[in-house]
């Protein structure tokens, strides 16, 4: 049986990741799950960040952040970030992550993460209760043994996502993309 | 070891859905993972569509789009609708899926998708090779037992992802937001 419900915020599942910004005095590190690609060339990407947070003013002043992917090992540092505030704490040191100098931003990644996207803003855009800023990708630091060919490969299970208030884990392969055209469907 | 790989989309898990699109005449139903949610109140979502595709005249033109949730059921339909064209073939005949009547809006949704989510345009940004269309959602179309309080609430395991070309399966609840503040922590 179908039912119709009253508009609410249910697309899962989505990315969940750490975001750092700011520059080398002043920085912070935020969890979102709202995040999304949304150009391949040049590659783009879109994070959606609520008016209140401390880093919507550090990312509209420096034009930069850095996406910083979450596997398993980072599950509990990705939720501290996400239920602190880096007015009243250093996130970095209340999460047990460690600053890593951007290679091609100006604002810190996550040591720890295996994958952190460097971006620079191209475009912002006002929506009631949060700004989507739009970043260009350019650069991506990641741990050697998660690229191959000069892109990123991860394992199956390794990734963490979200849904509904919930965080979790990501399987195994089930389908690559286009298998069914191999089936001659 | 750290490499720093040159810009590429590389952000991950993403959803990965069935967008349906058009009017009772002409309509078609697109695989994307290139969505995200980017406001709360009201609830607004995005969807990145490549300029050369079908559907982006159509959502165009009607200004309303719907995104289907997808289990492991659908896979094997989404793919489908994502290596077919719908210039070409009958997408919903081509996937074994139905086509159900739109409840706020003009285009139909998956009868088997456990929730369609549907949307219409309140803004579009261009970007080189992709439209973005961000969407107010205005009403949300659901199995009934995948509901609780009149909100989406999904069981564990259920729903896919995408990664890097792969489709993945998603598992178990390792945490719920906030958890670590409930440790004390």
């Amino acid at each position: 049986m179908k039912l119709v419900l009253e508009p609410h915020t249910c697309l899962a599942p989505l990315p969940a990741v750490i975001v750092t910004c700011g520059d080398e005095k002043e920085n912070n590190a935020i969890t979102l799950a709202w995040v999304g690609t949304v150009n391949s060339a040049p590659p783009i990407l879109s994070i959606a960040v609520r008016y209140s947070r401390h880093s919507l003013g550090l990312i509209a002043r420096t034009k930069e952040f850095t996406v910083n992917l979450i596997d398993r090992s980072l599950l509990h540092a990705m939720d501290v970030c996400g239920v602190t505030s880096g007015r009243d704490v250093d996130k970095f040191a209340a999460a047990g992550i460690t600053r890593a100098k951007g290679e091609r931003v100006g604002c810190p990644y996550v040591a720890e993460s295996p994958v952190a996207i460097e971006c620079k803003v191209v475009e912002r855009v006002d929506f009631p209760t949060h700004a989507v800023f739009f970043g260009e990708i350019v650069g991506v630091v990641a741990d050697a043994e998660y690229t191959h060919g000069g892109k990123v490969v991860l394992p199956d299970g390794f990734l963490v996502t979200y849904a509904n208030g919930k965080y979790l884990a990501t399987g195994d392969t089930i389908g690559t993309y286009g298998y069914t055209a191999k089936e001659g469907k």
